[in-house]
C-alpha cells in the first residue's frame, strides 16, 4: 500500500508509489530527464527514452562533452546519474513523478548494440546520436500529486 | 544570433538558446526540476517555482532531507544545484529546456523572507512548505528542437 501523507478534503494528497507503479508509469517511454555532475556541476538535460529490460535507454554523440562527462575513467566503474520522468495536469495541480537512480552504462558490445537497437529508441534531435547508454536502476522511487473531490459540508 | 547545427529540409534543427531568450522563456514560472548531489547519489525533483529578482523560487520542508542535503555545512558557503525547465509539443517533435545551474540560497532573513513571499511561490503539494530555496544562477543555457517544414522536391 502506498503510504500516505496529508489526507483531507479537497487538500492535496502526496502519495509514496511502490517500485511496481513507477515501472508501470515509466514503461511507454517518451521524454525522461538526465541529471550528473558534469564538468560544469550538477546538469540536467532531456532526452527521449524507452524502458527495455529494466533499463532505461537514451542516444547521444559519442565522444562529447555528455559521453565523456559519464565515464568514471576507470573501466568497468560506471558513473553515477539519476533520470527523472514525470506527468503533470496543470489545470488539475495533479501529476506524478519518477526517479531512477542509478549508473550509466554506455552500450559497447556488438552483441548489446542489436539488442537496444530493436528497443527503437530515437532522439528528437536526430544527427549522429550513434551513442547508446543505459541507466540502470539501482534505486526507483515515485510519488504522486493528487487532489480528491472536495466533500459538500 | 543563436548557433544553428544540422539545419535542413525537413530535418530537426538543434538551436543553442541566449540567456536572454531563456529568461524569456522562463519567466512565467510553473513547473521546473531541481538536480543536485543528495545523500543517494545525483537525485531529480519537481517543484513548482517562480523566476523572482533574476533567480529561481521554490518552498520545500524545513528540517527535511532536501533542507539538509542542500546545505554545504559551511556558512556562507552555498552548495551546487541545477534547475531545468522545459516545454515539448510532442507530436511535433519540438521543444525547448532551459539548464540553470548555481548555488542553492536558503531564504533565512525576515526581509527576503518577506520579499519573497510577496512574488507568490505555491507548491501543488501544498503542507508546511515554509522554508523558500533560491536558485541563484552563474550559468543559463538552453537549446530548442524545431522541425522546419518540408520542402517539396
Amino acid at each position: 500500500m502506498p503510504e500516505t501523507t496529508q489526507p483531507g478534503n479537497g487538500q492535496p494528497v502526496l502519495e509514496r508509489l511502490e517500485e511496481a507503479e513507477c515501472l508501470r508509469l515509466i514503461a511507454p517511454g517518451g521524454i525522461g530527464r538526465l541529471a550528473f555532475s558534469s564538468r560544469y556541476g550538477p546538469t540536467i538535460f532531456p532526452v527521449n527514452y524507452v524502458l527495455f529490460e529494466g533499463t532505461i535507454v537514451f542516444r547521444t554523440v559519442a565522444d562529447s562533452h555528455t559521453d565523456e562527462d559519464l565515464r568514471t575513467g576507470i573501466a568497468h566503474a560506471e558513473y553515477k546519474v539519476a533520470f527523472e520522468i514525470d506527468e503533470f495536469d496543470k489545470p488539475a495541480r495533479e501529476g506524478w513523478s519518477v526517479l531512477v537512480q542509478g549508473s550509466a552504462h554506455h552500450v559497447e558490445s556488438d552483441s548489446e548494440r542489436a539488442s537496444v537497437l530493436a528497443a527503437g529508441v530515437e532522439s528528437w534531435a536526430g544527427g549522429e546520436r550513434d551513442l547508446f547508454l543505459r541507466v540502470v536502476p539501482t534505486r526507483i522511487t515515485g510519488r504522486r500529486i493528487s487532489h480528491p473531490p472536495r466533500t459538500l459540508s
